[in-house]
């Protein structure tokens, strides 16, 4: 089983690596990270970079792929070489998923017409445009395809997807050994928890500047 | 204010990326991943690699230090460039941590004699031969050094960091922000909670092959 995940310029580092410290370890598959060009990546901090073993067209047959989403979504939905390799590759993916702002990059795709999805908290308003029913849930199973709300929840949905995979003895052993145990210091993870003029002062600059 | 992130071939992903994704967007601070030579470094699964940016020595006054983890730290409490640069970067430090058993690196280094320290729950035995007194709780402040549990316990302790160099409010925000908000789809993320059939053949397997 082949694990794609996506990188391009200027993705949120925890949107991949999040998926991928629960899905790269599972017994029988092969993570590869792919870009429009092989080489390293940068992220939306500009202070570090993933490498991409791949190039798109060499790998275009991923049982999963995996697109996490960034501050700026619009550089990618509007990028055909991105959008025609994922309808490329939905057309035989198992599961077709995201993370945070990725559901827009998916959905720019054509790929969630119709369909319930999630993201990020502060996005979740640009879905419709596109045919998507959004929701504010962490993780949303729509058919094949999966999307998590903003940047952490990538982990919540890598483990989901691990017990689908590979039930959930498997999924314990990845959570155990990742430890994920949460302890939050704050209560302030969503826009329901969090201070609501946070929220608001939030909202006001999006959508946000590049980090 | 200059955070260095460690890396070293093996590491464990998730690690680095988590504190950096808490850390790395605070106004004023600049993010540098740092390991013997500059360029790509590959993680534990061997299907990913995160890029040093600079080597070593063009990094010697971090204000703060982060030391990831991996499944076999013995390759990194041996190495005397790495141990010598924590040493060297520690005088200066406003803070020095770790995640997972990056605490087993810094204790190598002798950075945490008589103090208490956590790392990862299949490795907290081997603290005490460096004169480190091992808990099991998820995030330990000792003075000015933080060690965090496994992997996923970086993100709290890079949130709980914020809180203490710029405040709550900017906690709140970043923990907004990546909608920290955790969810998972179980209950099996630390040795007290997960089956304990499925913990006991964890601890018969460890120390862990190479994954």
């Amino acid at each position: 089983m082949q694990i794609a995940v996506l990188l391009y310029d200027g993705f949120t580092a925890l949107d991949a690596v999040g998926p991928y410290e629960t899905l790269a370890h599972l017994p029988g598959t092969e993570t590869v990270f792919v870009a429009e060009r092989p080489g390293p990546v940068r992220c939306d901090s500009g202070r570090l970079s993933l490498v991409a073993e791949k190039a798109l067209d060499e790998v275009p047959r991923p049982d999963i792929v995996v697109v996490p989403g960034c501050p700026q979504p619009e550089t990618q939905t509007g990028n055909p070489a991105v959008l025609d390799w994922l309808r490329t590759v939905d057309t035989a993916t198992t599961w077709t998923t995201s993370v945070c702002t990725g559901s827009q990059i998916l959905a720019a795709a054509g790929l969630l017409d119709g369909r319930r999805a999630t993201g990020h908290w502060l996005y979740l308003d640009r879905l419709p445009a596109y045919g998507v029913r959004p929701t504010g849930e962490r993780v949303v199973f729509d058919g094949k395809y999966v999307t998590a709300a903003g940047v952490s929840a990538g982990i919540d949905m890598g483990l989901a997807l691990v017990g689908r995979l590979a039930g959930d003895e498997q999924a314990q052993t990845v959570q155990l050994m990742i430890e994920y145990d949460p302890r939050p210091p704050y209560d302030a993870g969503s826009p329901e928890k969090a201070p609501a003029d946070l929220v608001a002062r939030l909202r006001a600059v999006s959508p946000l500047p590049s980090r």
